[in-house]
């Protein structure tokens, strides 16, 4: 993606990007439900790269499926390329896990930019640890096999009711997960830096005491002048 | 579909078959949560052709999209091979329909054996009259592209938390739909039809007073004598 | 069970005696989210006759079990006595089914005067046809085994979040099913049998046209003039 | 409300008036979840009327608070004017009634069009027979005061995560729930007249063997031909 | 509010305060399903003021909505009383954000006591570290206009299926968050105070080895002889 | 329990735990829903003592019933066996506490092994901080008595919708929490060690910059010589 894009974006929350994405009509790009398995403080950026799971049929789904080479799940760790964010539909159904440490310490070395399902991942509390930002619902140990078959590989599909096209912007913050429609990520990136910086005056200026009436948004004259004050004086 | 099957699955009940199943390790296929629009009496039986929906993105699913004779619902309707039953993957949400009436109405024109979806139809009770099988969760009158778009025709599904592959045996009565891998169709109908038999057998018996210790399942000697005179006399 | 105590029970609704318990401090005794396979139009009641579930562990439950005369689902149905009425304890979970046709034949025949899971039936259109009622919340084929192990016949139980002991008294009409403490059956049928008069004549006096202000329930003096007069006109 | 708009909206489903305020931007319009507690084959129609319901607090709500002639409940049918559809706002909270029986023919005398509650209604069976639409979620036997206390008369509320203003026209039909906002009702009603006219006219077709494609929306040039053709044909 | 009763409630637990409102026959005061977004060890406890949110039509919910000075949700932010608990009912929908970090800043600059919502807030994890305790379901990054409008401010409301009424004194601590009818609030503090006393006094004797049986509650005379002797000695 | 099978599972995950479970047919072992109340970074091991919850029916339930030394659950936490693990079948309702930090600290100094409810504890912060594993769903301050009746001590329950015997050998680590059948326990606890060596060789693999294709599961010749050569370097 483009590098000063996911500059912008590293530096902006999923909530000034839900705004920005609401001016224009996108209403369901937050994934539901999911949260980091340890805040990092740092943005999770990356274009989507995708797995899709399907309901698991017991004989298709026997732990002999692994040695499989061409297992999806192993497949899309494989293929899944560097500075991407995996994106996992796991149907919302976190009773068997999507991945484990040893897959997603994989994703890691390859040098992917972080791990999404709207399931639950297994050896949570060693992928927490791990230089890679994860999010699910809640961690579950069972093997994918009890309840999942991976089937796809970098198709359109739903994670937490959100639509994930390949290729989209997927950012993540110590709060949620939002899907930039690839085509929109330029343009929200700069509207969210603006916006960004006028929420960061807004603070200062409620910090220091000013009601939030005329100010956010800045109906009132005086407020759009102390922000471009503000603004020069900050460099901003 | 081997038309001797069909016959054979026209004449027994999913439970009957989900036991037939779960003999062989399947635990998962029903499809959960459906019902028929209207009981029938009769059941429904066909190779499974299916759609998958996903989250619909507002700028994807204006209502122009249906002006685009390539999209995927309409084209599914039209490409659905005669006999088969369309199984659509609505992700359990019927907060916007699956399909409505028009869309039935043609499939029915078509030689469709039926319809299932895990989410709802709009016009339902319009189509509960229809002379086609139709299974969903509740009425939804929202049109789909409210919540759903339709992404991909003929591949691999869950439906109801059951996993549906193209050519998967549907069979659906008036209380349930079931998945039969194709593999397993024949021998499962001829199994289930040896099963109807007893089960019919067991009926009469328990209706006459008999105990279901010892007969169902029939342990005792006895039992499974009277099974064999009673399968003499009725020619089954 | 009481026969007078019955007779007035079956003539009364269980919204009747829902209202009665809460006067009595007794909030959650209705079942909740059960529905009759098909409304009959008159009374189910009888004492209660439990049976638990719990969940099925695989190597517990396979269909062999069956083969055991002492398997509690079937030992239940033996073993529940005339004029009772089976409550199961299926942890509102209706994958899987809680009993069959064939099961609730045999208690039809040694005179249950009903049968209500939280869970759901298999062969639910055959049982919604026969001489007994039956409630639970949804049709369900998946034989029991997939799910639930019976486990305790007769115990104290919850159903529908409704607490249940054996012999409390259990009454269904074609809303909703109800659990009277045994010790307070026959009084809360006395008092319900009153209620049902008075709300026989409001029902009366407001298809005439009567307001509910001072009549439901009667603060106007003239209103109970009124029901003392209807009472004696029509010998109740 | 306008005659004239009433009646065209008796002759519309809500699947179509749905997709009107589709176009409109308006997605979130039927009541989700409700169900008519027996089809009536005939539209129910008016404007809005609301009843609030909060959470009860037991000393709150004892049985002696019916006997306040301003119970909220109680005055709230006594005042909804002739013509409406009482809309009652009950949290989506199914475990206690909205309304019983006496309350509902109470409405039904006072001329109310209808009424609807995102939980449940007592001696549901009962009311299904009565000549006003109702529509719930499931029967509920439990007296209101279990769970809910009647907080406000008329101000805006959410029924089955649908927003209702009092006067916004409320529509039935035997599948869903809409709400039209007022100042809408007008033109949604006319345009949805039309698209029922289309819509008749491709039932038709479709039911003489024509293909959706090109056909639904009226894409081809000679469709919208022949549907003019009809229209004169059928004067409409 | 009273400062007595307030120093008294900074001292208790929520647990203590369930118990002591169970007493009265209160049993639904705890808000269910929330959560403080950071533990901060040490309670929130004022009278609440409320906000109320119904679903949002698209129409009115539009970002220039904001622009309104008199748009509810802000106005709420500005009236809301020094040292009072904002508390939000949001339907117990967390898809859309109840409020942000800004809002909650100016909320604490007014000396907000705290806020309490049944949905989620964005900005969750700055609002963590604000010096002001909030609770909610899970973080939510969406606007509030994506699905909610604010649309009124201090009236009756329900929160997490508890019932609050402005000037209910609201407490919370690490675990829960619990209302206390305005009324009751000095006699159960004061009560609490008591229970608490004992309850460090049987913790202290349980870690010392001895049994509950007999200790909590104090059934055995040596108990409230020891318990005596406890209080004295520690000027409790 | 076996001293050494313990000291096994206690160096294992429950995700390992659960594949070895899985390749046994067992897929339904791990306690769904439930979380540690803190991570203490070291294993929960011990077999299960059991306490069943039914629904709690108000007269049986007043706060004077814990003044009866047989109430179930006090005389559950002073029978638990030292080093079993106490888990407690509450129906997977958190709205009202399993337990309280009195109650827990008794076990603790019994020397109990652990505790586990599929609803909520009360004091939940402060039993974070004991010296004993504590699982459950989320804090919930409500007292027992308020939905749950204690009714059976260590029969056979279900919990987080997993079977649960008496006996069954319960692990748990930061993730989630496992059953396994008594039987099992020593085979099981071997097979985990074996295949918690393999997986940190693989860990260690991954690091080093190895594909997983191959590796997990060793399909590759050389794979299964370098972890023998690992094993022999590592004392493993």
């Amino acid at each position: 993606m483009n590098p000063e894009t996911k500059a912008k974006l590293m530096g902006v929350s999923v909530a000034t990007l839900a705004t920005a994405l609401y001016k224009r009509g996108l209403r369901n790009q937050v994934i539901q439900g999911v949260q980091p398995l340890k805040g990092k403080g740092v943005n999770m950026v990356g274009p989507a790269f995708t797995l899709r799971y399907m309901p698991a049929r017991e004989d298709r789904n026997q732990l002999v499926e692994f040695r499989n080479p061409e297992h999806p799940q192993r497949v899309a760790i494989e293929q899944c390329p560097e500075g991407h964010v995996m994106v996992i539909d796991s149907r919302k159904d976190a009773r068997a896990a999507s991945a484990g440490d040893i897959l997603v310490t994989r994703l890691m070395m390859r040098g992917g930019a972080g791990i999404v399902t709207d399931g639950g991942f297994r050896d949570a509390a060693t992928i927490a640890e791990l230089d890679i930002p994860a999010y699910h619902t809640r961690p579950s140990s069972p093997t994918n096999l009890t309840h999942h078959e991976a089937i796809e590989i970098n198709g359109p599909i739903g994670c937490g009711d959100a639509p994930v096209f390949p290729g989209d912007i997927v950012v993540g913050d110590d709060d949620c997960v939002i899907v930039i429609p690839a085509h929109l990520a330029d343009e929200v990136a700069d509207e969210a830096v603006e916006m960004t910086a006028f929420e960061d005056f807004v603070v200062e200026r409620v910090k220091d005491g000013a009601t939030i009436i005329g100010l956010y948004p800045a109906t009132k004259e005086e407020n759009l002048e102390a922000f471009a004050a503000w603004r020069a004086a900050n460099g901003r």
